[in-house]
């Protein structure tokens, strides 16, 4: 059975996007629901996926385990788990990480590029790694099943996490900086500590973190991904497209401006350039998956290898990261 | 004139301690009124403060503007100032810089022990200095009047937050580490910086900030204030006492665990000594400001040198801090 799953996105849901991910046989998606949102704001996030959930039960529906992907598979939707991009959610209180895993939330970065409570992101100039509050709410994201995501941290704070973890990290969308050197790709030195502790690298599609941007060739991308496989091993790699579908220029500003600045931080972008850069014009939505697949066989990858690309392996990580440390020594216990 | 002004109490305040300012003859007093505490809690502080201003109109009232000083000696009460130890009563959001001061909060501590959003407090092992939210908000506390106090932050990130301010800022709590070594205590270079930025060290009489502890004798703190003021210069010092009267070893724990850890951090003191310590027997309360004054005319200052250290310094520095860039501006050229 192969599946497909994707990383990250973060597009302006609608009933059209969600039938967009059935056309392309999406079956699960990891979506981020938050960015500097309080825990009460991140709260009003989920109630609205819930009723994206209540509206359409044919096309969607909410994951919490891996088990839910061949659920989505066997019914025809997609399962949707849900994710932070800023540990702004769990504000100072580390009670709320057990409290959003209840709530369904299975992946958390530790920063969103800023200096967080927790621990440092890419554009701040000095890095502490993880701070006090970070090794002690990485303790608990581990025992909750929440993943640690350090998509966009800075270097320090990135392998300071992998070695505190217990369990394996996530950088759900990031490409290698050797391919394109961008303050959000990381160093091979990230990598390879990300796939010796068993973690996950998901290529990025947005057009800031691909070798000429909206103008990345395909095989060019998939060229990028066959060289990374070769390094960290094929089993510790997929796709996490960063797909911001359908959104105003104005939720790029809140991603990058939040509440910390009164003027502007361009991030990624500039003054000239502000705005969602255009995605290539072979990944334009879910329904595209299937030219990567195809350009993953054309450089070389076996049929087997890109199953685990495209979905193996994030199934794998799924099934190893959700279930609460508590939960999966009783399993233990239960099968002796 | 001379005037009695206290640069930090946490008091569990009671007519009974506002009955004490009174008979010291305390003019005014900083008091801190929210540790880790979110937007909505200060506030809940506040209202606590404004139903004791209420209730007690003839012994304390709010104040705003160092005038406020003059009014308090003039009417026989005690004007009490609000402060912050931590930033967690902005949360992530630069627009609460000025609510807060409209509310009438005066000084903020950028960091309490712990990496904030903004710098680093002095229990860290890694110091970034001002984080890029850091930078903008003291620019914005600049603006609108609110006092940068980095009691609690660690030496990189002070040395920043003098350098990056534009008004000069305080120290409100704190002694020197050449006298007492102490993570919470001051280098040389930090009170150097502080002196010549035109900025304020209230001396501390909390015991684990003394040489000797609860044992510490009068005149040994005193001559490390006169060794202070030979460095620093007698217009730079003041006092901060730090008094924590008659608060539940409760409270100590919210200051150093707040909501960060879910084990107990002991910060100054251990798990054998973890509530409030003692105080030294020559300022168990407000009532023995005066046994401070004849320490320090006894180990050779001048009663105009007394009188800066025991409040003309604070009242000075209130007078240059609490009001806006905008309004200092239009009041400048009202006088033209």
């Amino acid at each position: 059975m192969t599946f497909l799953i994707d990383g990250l996105q973060y597009a302006n849901w609608s009933e059209r996007i969600f039938r967009q991910l059935r056309a392309g046989g999406v079956d699960a998606v990891h979506v981020t629901i938050t960015y500097h949102e309080t825990f009460r704001e991140t709260v009003l996030n989920i109630s609205r996926w819930n009723r994206w959930f209540e509206q359409f039960p044919d096309l969607i529906f909410q994951g919490f385990t891996a088990a839910d992907v061949q659920t989505a598979r066997d019914t025809g939707r997609t399962a949707i788990f849900l994710g932070a991009q800023n540990p702004s959610c769990i504000e100072d209180d580390i009670g709320l990480v057990e409290v959003l895993h209840r709530l369904g939330l299975r992946f958390m970065q530790l920063t969103y590029n800023n200096q967080s409570l927790l621990a440092t992101g890419c554009y701040e100039a000095t890095d502490t790694g993880l701070t006090r509050m970070g090794r002690e709410v990485v303790a608990e994201m581990n025992r909750v099943g929440l993943v640690v995501d350090m998509s966009h941290s800075a270097e320090r704070s990135t392998l300071d996490a992998i070695a505190h973890s217990t369990r394996p990290i996530a950088i759900t969308h990031a490409n290698p900086a050797t391919w394109h050197p961008a303050r959000r790709n990381k160093s091979p030195r990230v990598l390879q500590a990300l796939a010796e502790s068993g973690g996950m690298l998901g290529f990025s599609l947005y057009p800031h973190h691909l070798h000429g941007g909206s103008a990345c060739a395909l095989d060019d991308f998939c060229s990028a991904v066959a060289r990374t496989a070769d390094v960290m091993g094929v089993t510790h790699i997929g796709i996490g497209s960063d797909l911001c579908q359908d959104q105003p220029d104005s939720v790029v500003e809140w991603m990058r401006s939040g509440r910390w600045t009164k003027s502007v931080d361009f991030g990624e972008g500039s003054a000239d350039a502000a705005g969602f850069p255009a995605m290539p014009d072979w990944f334009r939505d879910n329904r595209d998956f299937g030219n990567i697949s195809e350009g993953l066989r054309r450089v070389g990858f076996s049929a087997e290898d890109v199953t685990a690309v495209m979905g193996g392996n994030w199934l794998r990580f799924f099934d190893a990261s959700f279930t609460g440390q508590t939960e999966v020594l009783q399993s233990q216990r239960a099968a002796q």
